[in-house]
């Protein structure tokens, strides 16, 4: 494992993280950058080492993770609130390696209460490596959190 | 942010880890410790607040990961050989607060080449927060690793 | 294919279906029984060949149909309100056959807006075939019906 | 309910269908028609009012039957070897009434053990109404049919 590129970013993500949307602590450890277009968000990330697995790719728990972030993102830059998880699924299709990733985040259906999105990640050969759907609840500033 | 606590965990993580089940780096970064009996697994952990997510408790992301972990884990475990993660859904019923948290995963089928798994996270007052269920793929020595 | 028999369970549910839970048409044609015990659902019926796949058992569209309509009816039954399928998982571990099903609902969180639940379905020999978990909106009076 | 088309749907079921692909009884008595083109199956079909559950539209469980349905269609057109649902999740994201459906699928990832798919249902103005993604298990002459 590279510990000198592993210790850099969290010292980097120490210094630069804020609790807030994009720049939270396991974001800026992560490495993630996220371009909005359209109703579309696209986040950019480099692979370390650091988030791999027993058997030497990326963790599909951090794939998880990464596709989350970007559902969570897309709906909370669309709509200007929050939305809560209410449920995901993830198909790993192949193992991610290489140096970059990319994640790509859509609605499948932009509800007022209730919204449907997907995501892909692909390596950087552009192969899709992970797939996944999920269902949100929208927040609104009255609502409790808790589904 | 307790950023003492987080850079105790990560240097803890940085001299602990191996790229094997159980240690590798990120099992260590968020400290996981396993519990075997019979054909179940729990792993319990502490919940640092470097894992939350932007409003204030355990990102989804993070309790995705550790599901899977201990899925792949009991597997690993019972039939003495590494699997694939096919498939993995999450259902979020509450948010992960507090200072421990529990992940508890168990066979739903244990097949010779596919196994249908399911684990549950509960927090501190035994409340469940986030429940899984997963399709692994049995990695036999000759196979190769994509689906 | 057992043609009288066929014939019997659709003449049968023409005379006795109405468009009401418990009773509506697919539900009689499958005959469907519904035994309920505090908050668990216990759905019972024969295995008509007329449900068969290509392959000769029970289609996991028709298995996924009485997963959803158990899931469905408790929630109606507990909580006094009808409610809306967001999304539904079914994991397939093993072909349904022989003469009767079974088919156990339950709630994993009963939430007042989102519901969440469970229901496995077993054969005659009591093994289970397939699992499904499932996200429910709860309809008030006032709802709109579409999420 | 309209009886009549009902029971016309069920005798011309009884007179043409066979335990195969695309001629299976439920296949016929729910009116499917199978359209191939390069690796995506659309299949068309009626909205028989015996279809619907007790609020008065198409039944959950019968979209993801159809949905199934043209995944493992797909599956078996294209690799000429049927396949196992191995899982599947539905989203429903608007009823589904009207006339005439049409159901579409695709291969996620297409591999020689394991394949992905995914379908979408419209109504008969185009608006999507459920989308589904599955894991399938190929089976080869050899295999047992259980995963």
């Amino acid at each position: 494992m590279d510990e000198i590129a592993a210790r850099r970013a969290f010292e980097d993500a120490l210094l630069s993280y804020k609790p807030q949307f994009e720049t939270f602590f396991l974001s800026k450890l992560f490495g993630l950058s996220y371009h909005y277009a359209d109703e579309t968000l696209t986040i950019a990330f480099p692979i370390h080492d650091f988030l791999f697995n027993p058997q030497g790719w990326v963790h599909g728990g951090v794939s998880a993770f990464v596709l989350d972030v970007a559902m969570g993102h897309l709906l909370w830059h669309t709509l200007k609130a929050s939305g809560s998880t209410l449920e995901m699924k993830t198909q790993y299709v192949a193992p991610l390696k290489g140096t970059t990733a990319r994640c790509v985040a859509n609605f499948i259906r932009k509800g007022k209460g209730i919204c449907f999105l997907e995501a892909r990640l692909f390596d950087d050969q552009g192969q899709l490596t992970v797939a996944a759907t999920s269902t949100w609840k929208v927040n609104r500033p009255k609502d409790a959190v808790a589904p």
